[in-house]
């Protein structure tokens, strides 16, 4: 299905949230189960695509080349990606609650897919097969839209999920890729209202913010974190050096790794050294306020920007505060308000900071790592959202229902 | 405050945000107490500056002059609107739930404010009170822009929130007008993501496609509604007269009227003539297909437009069709995704009518009226949404709220 346009892609889209939408459980899970299969039996036509995708990638970049290739371990990886996702309940066709109204009408909410799901992403292609077994299992059909990077890989993933469905007599476009990757599509994808329910970018913060700018279709917005952690002036100093360590170096380039460290004035002068000191052992940068400067010669003085930045990197920005307000107010100005964190053993200050701070996740005395579906417990992730409409902090499968009004009547009419 | 800038309003608000999150229950029933008496001690003056919009209203414009006028007994209606909403239960601070997770890290999600709420609204000016008094009760600050039109009387009102407010020590920016109600602003309004959490548009159709066309904030969709009633073969047609008037005819110029009636053939050469003559006796025009029009001679022929059309009017469509199926196939093309209804006595068509069915309400055997959060017992309505996303249906104080995760550790690392 080369180059359909996208106001085909988008009827045929609509047209299979109606056949999705109506498949059992049974019927679902078989059908992701032979997909999962189906990758690893292909495993060698995806790495002869993907290779075409290396062959044209730019040799500078490292890092985004990385998230690219493909290699039979990622492929079998993807395909367990898909089998985890059929051992996940179907969170759809629940009856939130059912009540009986004066007039004897009975009223209730249900649980049930949202339709078509529009992905647009970049260069990892394991989001191809994961978004579409995410919406596939809650009765949703999708539309992608990946980088042109991975076009080739992405087509071909698309394809043998595809004949996947085929094979279990189900309509192939029920996931559809689109493949031209021009900016000019990306942007009519965008405002494909009349088609397309919700739309997800997955991708770094220029993504993000041009699908905000340019989107019509209800939008959820996903991931960057600029988290903070605030050493309080009770905190176990102990017991916060490796927590700070395990949040800023574990996996520096993630969204939840911490990227600002608040230090309270009355425990600077004991903490700074102790922690700069092992955080520069780990080959952190440090770029600090002046007191920490004055206290740690190998600190940078931080800019204003740095304040605001997400490094991805091992960089984090250090500084003194007065107090648990100012802190509070420092993450309020300059918080992502993805996750923020406190350390210590002060009941009030816990409950101060967890009222206060409005981040999708506030923590007390732990790494700001967990913040992920999975360690949540919640199963395969679509995505960490940052906004505060639909769905907020990590999203689980139900971030890909929404909810209908069930009302049983006996011919009541309204006075 | 006469025409601060859009930037400074934003500005306002979002530190107003932080203020009302953090008030109780009590200071925020007290306040809104205290502004619903203001609005009937004002009411004379309130009356003065409505008088000055209706004097500049265009007198060709009854309907739309009728719902800007206010009268002693609006303003208190205004006034017991505010109080109902002070009886209600405040949504935030509810703990949904909170898990220990295998390593000993408690999560759990909190409902709270979701901050800074931007409404923008047509001429009734008892959405300005309404919309202040929901979103200051569940802890938001607000940002209202109503239209032209009503921008003495809203003014007014405002103003009157603003001293309540004072008079009760708290800042008066909690709530704030944009006083310029040029498109200009409006637009720039919608595009002011630093400050507003989320946009209500509260109006007709052309408000609502301008906003989805051009904000950058997060929007709900409201109200537009082309409710559908499809009498079934089996369903009991002595019923079905009076509930289908009702639907129709009980208040034809909102969202959860019937506008189009579906009849099964089976039933048609008994049912239509009867329907037919009831509704052109309450004075309702019937735009038909080819068999109503041959069934019922009073009956206009239906154009394509007509399906699509939301007439809040005495005017429905009504149309013969082979089945269910096809009864839900045309609902699936033309339905708003608003309201619809199956009239039967047939228990498999009553499920398959509600489970395939994909609008924010799917009846069985009762009027299309009953769609409204007051009826359906969730309290004061913030509107219907008719996007899928966040809120779907009538909405009450829930859908001005959002959640975020807590953690609570002991000084968890991730592995």
């Amino acid at each position: 299905m080369k180059n359909l346009s996208l106001e085909k892609i988008g009827a045929n889209a609509k047209k299979m949230a109606t056949y999705v939408r109506e498949l059992s459980v049974r019927a679902k899970n078989s059908a992701l189960l032979r997909c999962a299969d189906s990758l690893e039996i292909n495993t060698e036509i995806i790495l002869a695509a993907n290779a075409k995708d290396m062959a044209a990638a730019d040799p500078a970049r490292g890092a985004f080349n990385d998230r690219l290739l493909l290699t039979a371990e990622r492929i079998s990886a993807m395909a367990e990606g898909i089998r985890k996702v059929v051992r996940q309940d179907d969170p759809t066709g629940e009856m939130l609650y059912m009540k009986t109204l004066p007039n004897g009408l009975r009223v209730g909410e249900k649980r049930v897919p949202i339709g078509v799901v529009g992905m647009i992403y970049e260069a990892r292609p394991n989001v191809t097969t994961d978004a579409f077994a995410l919406c596939f299992k809650t009765g949703n059909a999708c539309v992608l839209r990946g980088s042109r990077e991975a076009i080739h890989s992405n087509t071909q993933l698309v394809k043998i999920l595809q004949d996947a469905l085929a094979a279990m007599e189900h309509p192939p476009e029920i996931v559809q890729l689109i493949e031209d990757t021009s900016r000019e599509t990306a942007r009519e994808f965008m405002r494909l209202n009349k088609y397309i329910d919700v739309l997800i970018p997955r991708g770094g913060a220029g993504l993000i913010s041009s699908t905000i700018e340019n989107s019509t279709i209800p939008t959820i917005e996903t991931g960057v974190g600029n988290c903070h952690i605030f050493v309080d002036k009770s905190a176990d100093l102990e017991r916060a050096v490796p927590l700070i360590l395990n949040a800023k170096t574990q996996r520096p380039s993630v969204c939840n790794a911490c990227e600002k460290l608040l230090v309270h004035k009355e425990v600077a002068a004991t903490f700074l050294p102790k922690i700069c000191t092992a955080l520069a052992e780990k080959g952190v940068e440090i770029r600090g306020c002046a007191e920490v400067c004055a206290a740690f010669p190998g600190a940078k003085s931080a800019t204003e920007e740095d304040w605001h930045t997400e490094f991805l990197d091992l960089i984090i920005g250090v500084k003194v505060v007065e107090n648990l307000d100012d802190a509070i107010a420092h993450i309020g100005e300059y918080s992502s308000g993805h996750t923020d964190a406190i350390l210590t053993e002060n009941y009030t200050a816990a409950n101060e900071f967890t009222e206060r701070v409005d981040s999708a996740a506030v923590y007390v005395n732990a790494s700001t790592r967990f913040t992920d579906g999975e360690e949540f417990g919640l199963g395969a992730e679509v995505g960490i959202s940052t906004q505060k409409l639909h769905a907020r902090g990590p999203m689980g499968l139900t971030a890909l229902t929404t909810t209908k009004f069930i009302v049983l009547g006996s011919g009541q009419i309204r006075e």
